[in-house]
């Protein structure tokens, strides 16, 4: 232990630390200057950036012994506060910059320390800078940020008043359809927003801290576990395992598909008789501190059994192959889809059939947070979770039976959550958490590291896709033969849903008249399925737009005329059979003609030797809700001082669930003449709010948004006066007239049949990607020049949110293309070693055009947005890549060593 | 546990927390917001307060139950901060608000919320709100907060700019007697000073939390100690007693007298053999938490042998009393005093004799902040102990040997204090700490409660004097016997130096030809005394001040005439038979005559038979030093950029060591025209300053001050070129001239012989007291209605810094005189229980002179001030009360019920 005499935002400060102690460690838990994020933690992330003596370093590997004694260290919070913000946290405000806000403090300070040195940077060196601090976002698509910097720039540079960069209310007073800063922006540039880890070490002091005993083989049997060594470690209250689980031990997977052949009680809290995969939770040491928890964790001795582990779907379907769940085939479940007549006398008598094998791998989510949470126990043997479930109530039903308690007794609760992407629509951290606080009877606090986050949360499944496509030669589609397997990892928590999805979203946007095809959903020992932004449709509709491209080629035709001949106009039907909402596709064609045909002159004429440049392009399509009559219920509530307070449950992501609820909720009370500061929002905490369903599908905008505007319509039916003025809140109370109003709605729309035919959403996104890159022929390396995107997602609640949606997903889309996996549990297991984008991977060019086509079923003409972007962009990519070089990658990521492969094969 | 989600200094925050937690915990240790100090810990004394919903609270006794959801909070971070201060907190420090500054956060907050209220209140009505909200500050006489928010009021309103609230350098930029306000300053009125308690819950998470068992009699012996239960409670790591430590188990007095009759060695760190008095320590829980720890200590069953309990001098001093210490007499130590020819003659043959009993008891220090500290393990073997030590060089060498380390292992550090007032001479808690470190091999925290503060700190030694003073009919001395008994308690620690000071100051002002006495050291079992403001010299300046009251009423002479006629003048002799270096006491009575003979008069008209008016007169001396040849070493260092930084341990009770050091330097070192800014200070490590001493006795000034001048002349004296100007670091550097110089000095004075003749101290402070006071006849309650104090402190340095000095003295002065007490373990253990005086008990009329007459052998003139304004004080409060009402009180405190019960005497 060594005494530090620091400098610390301008005060002075002595502080008692270990020498190995990281930076950001003491300044977050002895200073609890928490506006200092630990993404990483192996400083890959730069949220933990802060400056130390006129330098940025990454305070997560600056160890204390390497921080000079009275040195000047500058955090967020010396940067500005809530009142009295520096012009970067005001631009980045403006501009969009924090979705989640995780990383928005490390940019910020890395923002500063740039303009210290150089006040008035070009984009590229801003680009520059943050790609050599490695500052990682994983929601904007970085062109915010850089649009923010620019504009701070040229506040502190004179350039722009600071009223200039400020947001202006409408003269109509309007948000809908604005660019309203989302409510929690503040917090979050601010370094003020409380994450889960922030929260956690604000716990009361009795708080246990926890750490996993976890699986380092991917299958085996468990024959013993032994933890009276660590049982004896200092610091240690209790060490879990299954044998203290009072409940099931198991998450169900709830909403199982009655043909699905397991019974969705096939994953286990901790484990007892078998591991299945690679970090499976065995035990989970409760001690009074990380390190005493983790030092423990050391000695807790599980006898393995060691099994063969299947670590892809072709593995675990081999015939001599062992079932992962004994009782229960590794394959257990398949979906048909048969649409119009037989395909077989078509591709019979088409004039081009083409056909090929596809492959999208296990994508991995890469928020910047690391899972979190934390539990305690309350009177009358209550329990309350807090983590970053994106389902509440699901989860609440998830787990429940596992850890063995009446569901009424049981709270959870959403902290603001820096990314999930999807992977939170599975509550492991929540089941860990509950077992723990009701075997100990004590607060615990678990927040795995970014290792623990990559190698122990759900993935995007792998899809291996067989496809083939027959047309006219005139390129008019006939008809689709689908064959399609789905490796959802070792548990079965929605594994038939994303099965389900290949039937519904392989050759989505095109009128196909015949479709015949099989999926199926096999249990392997990688990381287990989960859900992910677009859930199911990147690796289905990459396998449809790749091979649109082949079949344009084969036709000779143009790949934009061939899917401009094809997508749904008045007639169409969609692969499940149902009469698209929206025929908005030609239009967005039609926008983007222009744009298409220069891009393709300026790649022909900026092609050489040694880069080649293509333009591609893709369709996109993507339902917004859950499968069938979706819905949700949200309260509101008039207050004495006559503002209206909304209860929901639209979780937050980082995607702008407060911004989508305020601005629903204004738009709907608009006749009350109500400001936006009025409106409060109670938000995701099972004990105070209707259950709004899950954050997920992009429903909530639709579905949470049609009941947010029902129960505002209910509120302000009751408050009308019979000469159209309204009451206020004293007069409700004076005539006796209820304050609160619970609204619902429920999508018209049908469950899909055996045969996968229906009308699953009543709402869909629709848009049309155009990718342009650059291929290097020397090194196989792919840059994308510039993305342009036209999106119809109906109309548009708040600019600066579905910009900004658009953006992070477009980022996602380069990132699925190019370089993100995780295949290698090794190699995969950090940001850079998982082919984290950074700023470098991600054009500063990115365009977006909207056709605001008003949805009938979205509240105020609004469909969803976050899915849509990530739809097909990487295939869009992969055909540009084509179109520049003749290399079809058809297996992903297009990694520089695969693409020079095939160039060299030429 | 609940949730709860409050606005925190403007910013929202969702906490965890339990229900039955204190706002104050929650605030501190939950959200690091450590300008809310925790002092009493019972609502009595306004540290902790913070704004709720608009209302002033003591955060410390508001459970979070109790806190509405969704409730506004602001602390002193959400006042001001250091770049942006709120004008209360610019006054504060120009006003010197914060001496030890631990009160300050809750004043400010507290002005605050009045000025919020009230934005142009009168003095009165600050007061009663300080009152009312029982603000309690130990340090400045409360004059000097009232002024602060009389400005800050103005500045609000606009009737004073801030820059003329500002402190204005003079022209000539000389520091040195001007109201610099203190380099600390800025910290404590931010909330941003770390005092113990704050470092400690910034501590690494490691850091084991310490709780006492404690004894609860006062003398017993010790059978067993069982520790099994104890060690079995959930968190805890070790329970530490006697047996665990490897040295010696007793804190050594270190420079015990060679006639005393122990050994020095009497007092135990861990009671093993024997319980002395209430509280001591028996064991040492070390846990994870405090609340493990405190329930642990609940479970330590200790087998004791009730012995009879010796609470005062007398019962101690019995025939039939046993040894306290087996081995040692009780009386063990004896003090002569024998100066000129024998009194015997002289009181025979003299005009007048008056003789009387005179008691001041055990007063409590009463700090704000209770005691506390924290410890560490370093690599090979370090130890390093944070505490409130103001002598931590003694203190190392008083500990070492006890808890069992070589003596270059260990490290001690003073953390700021938030007041000592001298208990801190007793290094009770660093033992501990050191004892628990080193059985544990971790960090560990102990803060004491402030029942603990009260019950298990030192306190002043009562003194029983019996005194005789014999004078010519014209008033002139003659001669003075003495007898007095000092209650030690039960700990020899300095009991034998207490005793001397009998000797030394029993008269001191006067010049008596002949003195004869004899005091005597008593060990008893009520709390050891300990080193207290003026040690020794309030007890024996009482006794000669009401006694030379005594005599002129049997003279007929005005008290003052009395006085004037025998104070020091040309050819006097001190008690120890030493010349005075400075005789301007008859200076200080012309310069009070005026002002005398006004109160008298005005006393005269004012009483009536309800309220009695009356004046009263003392004089105070007290020396500066330890006695004899006493030394301090001081190190300066040029450094690189031309700054120097001064290194010395002139440790902080809250006095202003800082100011003190900085203003020496800068005086010293002008002729290199070095700004104050320019001047750093490190200070109070003994790894990185050299010794100078404890900070007792009025020293530092002097002796640490000349040490300090010594070095910056041996520094200058190096840089001075033959021209007479000065070289620059990089100059000396080229010429390979040393950039650092340890400067010492030591006090031309020696030793008293064992007749306590001798020249202890080489310089003194001087002082004239009038009070003037309104007794309540029907209640016998009394009122100082105002302090005038004339005082030579020498030249001095900082004005701020000796005016809050002598404010904060003559209110603890009013204290002693009137409420203070620790005789009943019980009633007198809380603040209000020991009659800590708030505002209203303090005069908001407190006038200070000053004759500053330079002293030879003070750095530039300076002597000390610290101790002056409590020598007695209290004698000119008792003499005024007589003046008023003729009761005179010879027992201490003169509680309304003493003062009452003479008057029904009448």
């Amino acid at each position: 232990m060594i005494k530090k005499n620091l400098t610390i935002n301008g005060v002075p400060r002595t502080l008692i630390v270990n020498e190995e102690d990281r930076l950001s460690t003491v300044l977050r838990e002895s200073l609890f200057l928490t506006g200092v994020k630990v993404g990483c933690g192996e400083g890959q992330c730069g949220a933990c950036n802060v400056i130390l003596n006129d330098k940025l370093v990454r305070s997560c590997v600056t160890k204390m012994k390497r921080v000079p004694d009275d040195a000047a260290i500058t955090t967020i919070e010396g940067v500005g506060t809530p009142d009295n913000l520096h012009p970067l946290q005001a631009s980045w405000m403006v501009h969009g910059g924090a979705q989640c806000g995780f990383c928005s403090p490390g940019f910020i300070v890395s923002s500063k320390s740039l303009l210290d040195e150089t006040p008035d940077p070009s984009r590229d060196e801003v680009r520059d800078w943050f790609q050599k601090h490695k500052n990682a976002c994983r929601c904007t698509g970085y062109k915010p940020l850089v649009d923010a910097v620019m504009d701070a720039a040229k506040v502190m540079n004179q350039q722009m008043t600071p009223e200039e960069l400020s947001f202006k209310l409408p003269d109509d007073g309007r948000i809908w359809g604005s660019k309203y800063p989302r409510p929690t922006a503040l917090a979050k540039v601010t370094g003020t927003c409380d994450y889960g880890a922030d929260l956690g070490i604000k716990m009361p002091p009795e708080t246990l801290h926890l750490a996993l005993v976890q699986a380092q083989v991917s299958h085996a049997n468990i024959k013993g576990i032994d933890t009276s060594e660590a049982e004896k470690m200092p610091g240690v209250y209790k060490v879990v395992t299954h044998r203290d689980v009072p409940g099931k031990n198991r998450i169900t997977g709830l909403i199982t598909f009655p043909t699905n052949k397991g019974d969705g009680w096939d994953r286990p809290i901790l484990c007892d008789e078998k591991v299945f995969q690679f970090g499976d939770a065995i035990a989970i040491v409760c001690a009074d501190t990380l390190k005493n928890a983790r030092a423990a964790a050391e000695k807790v001795v599980v006898d393995l059994e060691p099994l063969p582990e299947y670590m892809s779907a072709p593995a675990a379907m081999a015939d001599d192959a062992m079932e992962i769940h004994p009782g229960t085939p590794n394959v257990y479940y398949i979906q048909k889809i048969q649409k119009g007549e037989d395909t077989g006398p078509c591709f019979d008598a088409a004039d081009v059939v083409v056909e090929d094998d596809f492959y999208v791998g296990r994508q991995p989510h890469m928020p910047i947070e690391p899972d979190v949470g934390f539990a305690y126990p309350g009177e009358n043997g209550r329990l309350t979770i807090h983590s970053k479930s994106i389902g509440l109530f699901l989860h609440h039903a998830m787990i429940a039976p596992g850890i063995g308690i009446e569901p009424e007794k049981l709270t959870l609760v959403q902290n603001p959550a820096g990314g999930t992407f999807g992977y939170k629509f599975s509550p492991t951290m929540e089941a860990l958490l509950g077992v723990a606080a009701l075997a100990t009877g004590k607060p615990v606090f678990l927040n795995y590291t970014w290792y623990q986050q990559q190698t122990y949360t759900g993935k995007r499944s792998p899809f291996f896709i067989n496809l083939r496509l027959a047309a006219d030669k005139d390129g008019t589609l006939q008809g689709m033969e689908s064959d399609w397997t789905v490796d959802h990892g070792p548990y079965s928590e929605f594994g038939d849903l994303v099965t389900l999805r290949g039937a519904q979203f392989i050759g989505a946007g095109y009128h196909i008249p015949r479709i015949r095809g099989e999926g199926r959903t096999v249990c392997t020992n990688h990381s287990w399925g989960s859900a992910f932004r677009a859930y199911g449709s990147p690796q289905s509709e990459f396998a449809s737009e790749v091979l649109m491209d082949m079949l344009a080629e084969k036709l000779g035709m143009d790949p934009f005329d061939l899917r401009l001949k094809n997508v749904y106009r008045k007639g169409s039907t969609s692969p499940t059979g149902s009469v698209p909402e929206s025929l908005s596709l030609p239009e967005m064609f039609e926008k983007l003609k222009p744009k298409y045909e220069a891009a393709k002159k300026a790649a022909q004429q900026s092609s050489n030797d040694a880069f080649k440049y293509g333009v591609g392009l893709s369709v996109g399509v993507y339902g917004c809700g859950l499968d069938g009559p979706d819905s949700s219920q949200v309260k509101v509530c008039l207050n004495p001082d006559n503002s209206v307070t909304v209860f929901n449950s639209w979780e937050d992501h980082g995607q702008g669930a407060d911004s989508g609820s305020l601005g629903t909720a204004h738009e709907a009370l608009r006749p009350l003449g109500i400001s936006p500061e009025n409106i409060h929002l109670v938000m995701n905490d099972t004990s105070r709010v209707p259950d709004s369903g899950p954050a997920g599908g992009s429903r909530s905008q639709v579905v949470t948004g049609q009941a947010i505007k029902a129960a505002c319509e209910m509120l302000m039916g009751a408050m009308r006066k019979s000469d159209g003025s309204f009451r206020s809140h004293d007069e409700m109370k004076q005539e006796n007239i209820p304050l609160e109003y619970t609204g619902s709605w429920t999508a018209p729309a049908t469950n899909c049949d055996e045969n996968a035919q229906g009308n699953p959403f009543a709402v869909y996104m629709y848009g049309v990607f155009m990718a342009q890159v650059c291929v290097e022929t020397a090194t196989g390396k792919t840059r994308v020049d510039k993305m342009t995107a036209v999106a119809d997602v109906g109309k548009i609640n708040n600019r600066l949110t579905v910009d900004g949606q658009m953006y992070g997903g477009l980022a996602q889309g380069i990132g699925l293309a190019l370089s993100e996996d995780f295949e290698d549990l090794k190699k995969h297991s950090s940001m850079m070693g998982a082919g984290f984008p950074y700023i470098k991977a991600i054009p500063d060019d990115i365009e977006l055009m909207y056709v605001e086509s008003p949805r009938e079923h979205g509240p105020f003409g609004a469909a969803g947005v976050g899915e849509l972007p990530l739809t097909s962009p990487h295939a869009a990519i992969i055909n540009a890549i084509y179109n520049a070089c003749n290399v079809r990658i058809k297996r992903l990521p297009a990694t520089p060593d695969k693409v020079l492969a095939e160039l060299k094969k030429m």
